[in-house]
C-alpha cells in the first residue's frame, strides 16, 4: 500500500485533468507550476494537460482524455467541476492510473453524498487511491509535485506584486491538513519562519487516503523527521492508534485537533461535517500512541520544528541559561507551569560554576543557581564554558538557551552561533533557543540557529513549551522501553 | 509631583553626567544619541556633557561639573562609576537639578544597600526625583530623550551592519521594565512588530521612581493609550492599588508580573532581590484595580496593542468572521477556553444572512451560524456586509475577523483593509483581526491593519486572547460603572 501512496509524490507521470487555458483557473495555475518545477529540473515526472476542447496549453500538447496519452500514466490530478468526476474517474481506472488526487469541490461538503459515493466505487473497482477531493492537494518540496491552485501574487496598486502563496524551503517536516485554508496558511506561515517541509497534503473529505494512510508512509520514507497534523475529526480511529503507535517509536507525531470545546466542536461540524467527538476520547488516544498534541497554532509549527531537529529529552529536568534577569525569570515560571522541573544541578555543576567564577571566566555577580544568569556582561565563551556545564550534567535533560542579542559581549553574532551550535551538537541532548526581537539582528541570530536546526522562538515561554514537546516525546519512548535504542540511532540533521 | 516626573521625558536641558569619549562607553552612546536626536530636530532639550577630563565630546562643549553649566539644567542622566554617584549628586541638588536618571550599576543588586540609601538621602534633601539605579533609563519616541546605551548595530564578518538595538517608531503604548535586558528586548521586538511607542522606563533598582508614579503621570500624558509593565515585585502595594484604580477608569492598564510559580519566584528574587511574593496576592491586586494581566511575553505585547488601538468590549459574547473554515473552529475554541462566548446571533441577523444567501450576496453554501465562514469564494464586498450585520448586531460584542488573504476574491489587499478598516472605525466595538502567515501579502496586511489601529495578529488564538483583554477591561469599567461613559469619550486614533 505505501508503495501506491508514494505515486502521489513520485510518480512517473502526472496528468492535469481540466488544465485549463485560463490564467486565473485552478486547471491552469496547477499546470503552470508543474511546468515550472520541470523546467527548473526539480520535478522529473512527465506533465500531460487533459482538456478536451484544447490542442495545447502554455505550450505543451493537450490531450482529449487520459487514455488518449501515450505510454504509462500513474498519477493525476483532477480539476474538473463535480459531476463529471465519475466519468474521469473510469478514464484514469481504464488507463491503469493509481494515484488521483481530487481538487474539485461539490461533494459530501455540499451534500452531494452519492456522488461521492459512486467516485469512490470507481476507485475501489480500479484499485486507485484518491486524495480528496475538495482538497489542495499536494506540495512535495524535493519533488516538484505541486496542486496548490492559489494565486502566488497580490498586486498593488502601484503594481508592486506581493508573493502571497510561497512555498516553503525543503526540509524535514511534514504536514497533513484536515483544512485546506488552514494549509495554505500554513504554508504561507512555515515560509515566514523559515521552516522547511518534506510533503504537504491537503485532503478535504479524505474519501480515501487519510492521515493514517499518511502516516505510515511518511514514517518511512527516509526524510521525514517529524509528523504535524491539523485535524477536525478522525474516522478509523482504532486504525489510527495502532499505525501512530508504530509509527510515533520511529519519528514524532504533532496533532492539532481542533473542536476541542463545545463551540469548537459545533463549528468544526459545519466546517467539514466532521464529528469532533468527545475531546477527552481524541486527547486519551493521542496519550496512548505517543502523539504530541499541540493546543494552539503556534505551538503546532513550534513543537514539528523542536521534535524534527533535536532529539527527545530523557527527563523533564530542564536548565536555563540567559543573559538576561527577567527573561529567565519568565522561562523558570513556564517550566513549572508546564509540570515540567527547573533542575537543581549536581554537586559537581555546582562546583564547577564556583571556581568559573572565582577564576572570573564568568562574572563573580553572575547567578548560577537555575535559570543561569550570566547578565549583560556576558560574552560568547561565557555562553560556551556554561552551556557545556549543563549539558554535562546527569541531573539535566534539556537546556533553554536565552540570548539576548543586544549585548557588548557579543560583537561577532555568528562566532556566538557557530559556536553554541556546534556545542549543542555535541551532545544528545535537546536545546531551544529563545532570540526577542524583531530587528535584523535578532531575526538573523533565530534564522541561522534555525539553518543549523537548532530550533529558536521570539519568547521565553515558547521556547520552554517547545522543550516540553520533546519532553514529552522521550517519556514516552522511555515508557515504550525504546528510548535509548531512539537515541542511538538519532543524530543531528547534518 | 507629576510635573517633577515630567521632567525626565520633557527637561529644558539634560546633562550626561560622565559622558565619555571613549565609543563602546554608556557614556558616549547615551550623548552621542541625544546629539542626533537634537540635529534630527526631534529632541529640543538643551544637551550638554559632563566630564572633569574632557574639554570637549563630539564636538560639544563638556563641564567639569554639572555646576559649571550656565543655565538652567532640570535633567541628568548618571553613567559614572556607582561610588561617585553621590558626589554628582551633590552636584545635581546645588545646581537644581530636579529629575535624575542613573544608569550606574553597583547599588542594592550586588549588596551595597549603603550606598544606595546614601543617594537617596541627598535625593530627598534637594527635592530630586531618581529613575534607577542599575537600569537602561528612558526613551521617548516624541521628546527625543533617549539613555539606552547598548550598541546599535551587530557587524558581520562581510562587513554588513544588522541593527540590533532599534527604537519603535512614536505611538501609543508607554512601557515600564523592571528588568533592563527585557526592556531592551521589548523595544526591539515592538520595533519588529510595528508597534508604536510613547515612553519606555527601566527603572532597575526602582529606589525612587516607580511603576506607581509612571502609571499616575501616563494616565495624564495626553498620549498614551494603554501602559504596559514588566514588574517582578510592587513594594507600595497600598499605594499601587489606589494609582491603578483610579488610571484604569482613564487607560487600560497590562501587567506582566514574572516570579508566578516557585521556580520563577526564586529567579526573581536572585535577580532583582524581588520578593516576589505569593502570586495570589498580585492576581486579586490586579483584579481590585482593573489592571489586565498577561500570562506570557506575547499576550504582554498583543493586549497592549488590542487595548491602545480598541474600545473595551461591553460583554463577553464574541462573533468570528472567516474564509477559511479551519482557523474559525480554532478561533471558537479559544474563545470558550478563554471564558467568553460564542455569540448566538439575533433573529435579524439571522434573516438578514438568509437573506444575503438568498440573494447569492453571500455563498449559498456559506455558514452563518457563528464562526460565520463565507469560504474560500469570499470577496472583499462579502467580508463588509457580513461584518457590519456583525457589528450592528446587539448580541454581538466584539469581532475576531480571520482573513487570510490567499482567496482570488481579494485582488486587492488594499481595498480589503481600507474598507474593512473604515467599516469597523464606524461603530464602537472592538475589532481584532488573525492573518496567518509570513509572506510579502501576509506581513502587509497586518502592517496595514495595524497602520489603522485595528490590530492584527498572526493565530487565530492571539486574536482572541487579545479579545479577551478587550472584554476584560470593559467588564471592569462596567463594574465601575463608567463603561458607557468612557465609550462616549472613545474615539478611534485617527
Amino acid at each position: 500500500m505505501s508503495n501506491v501512496i508514494d505515486l502521489f509524490f513520485n510518480p512517473k507521470a502526472i496528468a492535469v485533468i481540466g488544465a485549463s487555458r485560463e490564467e486565473e483557473k485552478p486547471g491552469h495555475v496547477i499546470l503552470r507550476n508543474l511546468l515550472l518545477n520541470k523546467e527548473k529540473g526539480v520535478l522529473k515526472s512527465e506533465v500531460y494537460p487533459v482538456n478536451p476542447k484544447a490542442k495545447e496549453i502554455l505550450g505543451v500538447k493537450c490531450y482529449p482524455s487520459v487514455k488518449d496519452i501515450p505510454g504509462i500514466v500513474d498519477s493525476a490530478v483532477i480539476v474538473v467541476p463535480a459531476r463529471i468526476v465519475p466519468a474521469v474517474m473510469e478514464d484514469c481506472g481504464q488507463k491503469g492510473v493509481k494515484a488521483v488526487t481530487i481538487i474539485s469541490a461539490g461533494f459530501s461538503e455540499i451534500g452531494n453524498v452519492e456522488l461521492e459515493k459512486k467516485v469512490l466505487e470507481i476507485a475501489r473497482k480500479y484499485g486507485i487511491r484518491i486524495i480528496g477531493p475538495n482538497c489542495l492537494g499536494i506540495f512535495d518540496a524535493y519533488t516538484g509535485i505541486d496542486t496548490i491552485f492559489l494565486p502566488y501574487y497580490k498586486v498593488l496598486r502601484d503594481g508592486r506584486k506581493l508573493l502571497s502563496a510561497p512555498r516553503p524551503k525543503p526540509g524535514y517536516i511534514s504536514m497533513i491538513s484536515q483544512s485546506g485554508a488552514l494549509g495554505n496558511a500554513a504554508l504561507d506561515y512555515m515560509s515566514g519562519e523559515n521552516i522547511g517541509i518534506n510533503k504537504f497534503v491537503s485532503y478535504g473529505n479524505k474519501i480515501d487516503v487519510d492521515e493514517c494512510d499518511l502516516i505510515e508512509y511518511f514514517s518511512t520514507d527516509g526524510k521525514t523527521r517529524a509528523v504535524i497534523m491539523y485535524l477536525e475529526n478522525i474516522k478509523r480511529g482504532r486504525k489510527f492508534i495502532s499505525v501512530a503507535e508504530k509509527a510515533s517509536l520511529k519519528i514524532p507525531i504533532v496533532a492539532l485537533k481542533a473542536g476541542r470545546t463545545k463551540a469548537g466542536a459545533k463549528a468544526a461540524a459545519s466546517h467539514t461535517a466532521a464529528l469532533a467527538g468527545v475531546d477527552e476520547i481524541y486527547e486519551a488516544a493521542f496519550e496512548k500512541c505517543g502523539v504530541i498534541r499541540a493546543y494552539d497554532m503556534e505551538e503546532f509549527f513550534d513543537f514539528g520544528k523542536a521534535l524534527a531537529y533535536q532529539p527527545p529529552a530523557g527527563g523533564d529536568k530542564i536548565a536555563v541559561l540567559t543573559d538576561g534577569g527577567g527573561a529567565g525569570v519568565m522561562a523558570a515560571d513556564e517550566i513549572e507551569l508546564q509540570g515540567m522541573k527547573v533542575a537543581e544541578f549536581s554537586k559537581t555543576t555546582k562546583e564547577k560554576f564556583k571556581e568559573l567564577k572565582e577564576k572570573n571566566v564568568i562574572p563573580y555577580f553572575a547567578s548560577t543557581e537555575n535559570p543561569v544568569d550570566i547578565t549583560g556582561s556576558a560574552t560568547t565563551e561565557m555562553y560556551d564554558v556554561s552551556l557545556r556545564l549543563l549539558l554535562e550534567d546527569p541531573q539535566v535533560d534539556g537546556v533553554v538557551l536565552i540570548a539576548l542579542h543586544h549585548i557588548p559581549g557579543i560583537p561577532s553574532l555568528e562566532d556566538f552561533v557557530e559556536k553554541l551550535s556546534s556545542t549543542i551538537k555535541s551532545y544528545s541532548k535537546p536545546v531551544t533557543v529563545c532570540v526577542i526581537g524583531g530587528s535584523e539582528a535578532a531575526n538573523y541570530i533565530r534564522e541561522e540557529f534555525d539553518k543549523r536546526f537548532i530550533p529558536s522562538y521570539p519568547s521565553p515561554e515558547r521556547a520552554v513549551r517547545s522543550m516540553r514537546a520533546l519532553v514529552k516525546y522521550g517519556l514516552y519512548l522511555k515508557k515504550k522501553g525504546v528510548f535509548e535504542e531512539y537515541l542511538k540511532n538519532w543524530s543531528p540533521i547534518s
